[in-house]
């Protein structure tokens, strides 16, 4: 490729790229949701996007809402958009959505069709799918999270099944996470042990009033007691009985959502730190994939192990003695 | 450092691992735990070690036990491994437990002591603690398994919360996949979602004849005969009731564990190019490791980014042009 090719292509890109700028600029839907797409697919417009909308993010409040399957997350989160809509305020809602093809997803399809079917222009709802090895859903998570920032949306809430790395990953880049347990068999401790309290900052006993329920918001609230708070800046989490499908519980749950800001951001310093902390996490993840492509791409790696697969696997060559051969001698270094 | 200091660490971390191999490969219990640690870790003496054991892996059969909390896993593991033991086979047991310091994890603990306490040298119950951002915690199950099997364990079962990025990784890596589902409120659709019912090769529903029981399995079955098999190569995933806390069932699904490697070995050929792309997937895990573990130590680039974190905070340089900065002009090469 030519030098005037390589040019026309870039700005082939810078072009689309500013026009989808200038799109959620005036809050265009359908701009919003193309954007999106073209930053979780990770193209050169979608990076070329993120860096141009970058001065208007950092604004927006990030919240994670999440739950072991069945805790009433969606209603929940639909009591949530309700109440902030009244307030005016506008709210994007990103479902982390771990369905596959083969279970089609279908029931945030539904939420998405109803959601958009209203035709409220302050609420956007997208669901996440999951995205391969470099970056992961997380990132792009994140990522669509600016793009609803730099849209003017006020609110993010991030929906997550809440067991798992990836769940883990989402969390760590939300400003408040609020985790809903609900009181069934072996439910309160399996969640426990799915080691997402340790990142929860409010605790939401949904349906509350069911069996169990007392039993649960008392066994939250004495594992609470036993923490060190001091380790978490001194937030002692609340723990808020909700029955979100009668809208009971929400309010609260949002006043304390309120709380948790007002506790970040009253402590200026502490606050810078918890925003470097995040934005170093992000630089962490997107260097490690320019790194890696960069690696795959230059190094020859994918025909080196085509080549020695066969031996491998028949146990003539060892895998660890491999990998350690073939990257022997390589570094990564400035040209010169 | 000189090069005789260098000699002599070298020959330190040789020693240690050839001495752990060898108590490995005489069934050592300490040994294949401190084994297990030291891989677990990513040491050099637990990466030498997978380079002196590899040749004697590729044997054991590794099965994923996966399911929504509350599914009944413990007590169907249980089962399924005295029924293994009383055929005198050895079972090791990898638990992927995401219990975090402040959850405890004390429920697997309680059940790594019971197991000990028997004395059955047979048997071997490990939790596998999610591991930091390089590699992960399906590398260093999928490590602690080829331990386990160059001490002669013939069943490797591993256990997983079945939602999240790293339980599906988790997954890959075995050769049959089980997946328990309940017939509890909501269960059964919440754990379509979760995508992971695309990697089971043999259902469960697990304490059937609770209400919704029957109902769950035509569901199961239903969605099932939807599917094209072809795409998996023509296996037929069964759906198996079992009551495990009765034992029953748990007969019938290790017979059809046996159909399923029946089947995976009854085609050469094909066989060769399922494990060929497992041993794949290894080898990126490990090669994308070894690249950035090289690109952080060489390009010094936790200095640049504490340098600039500041002014990426402030927007006033765009997090995505910096990145683009740095990286721009690197490139993983091989040394002269």
């Amino acid at each position: 490729m030519g030098m005037a090719e390589k040019d026309e292509i870039r700005s082939k890109i810078e072009l689309e790229a500013a026009e989808l700028a200038e799109q959620i600029a005036r809050q265009s839907r359908r701009g919003v949701a193309r954007a999106i797409s073209r930053v979780e697919d990770n193209t050169p417009v979608g990076r070329e996007l993120l860096n141009l909308i970058f001065a208007r993010t950092g604004k927006a409040r990030r919240i994670g809402i999440t739950g072991p399957p069945g805790a009433g997350k969606s209603t929940f989160v639909n009591e949530l958009i309700q109440l902030l809509r009244q307030r005016g305020e506008r709210v994007g809602v990103l479902a982390v959505d771990p369905s596959s093809p083969f279970s089609g997803g279908a029931i945030l399809g539904d939420r998405i069709r109803m959601t958009t079917a209203t035709g409220d222009d302050g609420l956007f709802v997208r669901s996440m799918a999951s995205r391969g090895s470099l970056g992961g859903v997380a990132a792009a998570t994140y990522e669509a999270s600016e793009v609803l920032e730099a849209a003017g949306f006020d609110w993010i809430l991030i929906e997550t099944v809440g067991v798992g790395q990836s769940e883990l990953e989402v969390i760590e880049l939300t400003d408040t996470t609020v985790l809903l347990l609900v009181p069934e068999s072996g439910d309160s401790v399996q969640a426990m042990k799915a080691g997402i309290m340790e990142g929860a900052d409010i605790f939401v006993v949904n349906k509350f009033d069911r069996e169990g329920g007392g039993r649960l918001i008392r066994d939250i609230q004495n594992t609470l007691d036993l923490c060190n708070w001091s380790r978490h800046g001194g937030w002692q989490p609340p723990v808020v009985p909700a029955k979100s499908y009668m809208g009971e519980g929400v309010p609260e749950v949002l006043a304390q959502i309120e709380a948790h800001y007002e506790w970040l951001s009253s402590d200026a310093e502490r606050y810078r730190q918890v925003r470097i902390k995040k934005t170093e996490q992000r630089l962490r993840v997107l260097i490690n994939r320019a790194v890696l492509e960069g690696a795959w791409s230059v190094a020859n790696l994918e025909t080196q192990m085509a080549e020695s697969i066969g031996q491998i696997e028949a146990r003539e060559i060892s895998l660890y003695g491999w990998v350690e051969q073939v990257m022997t001698g390589w570094r990564y270094r400035r040209a010169r």
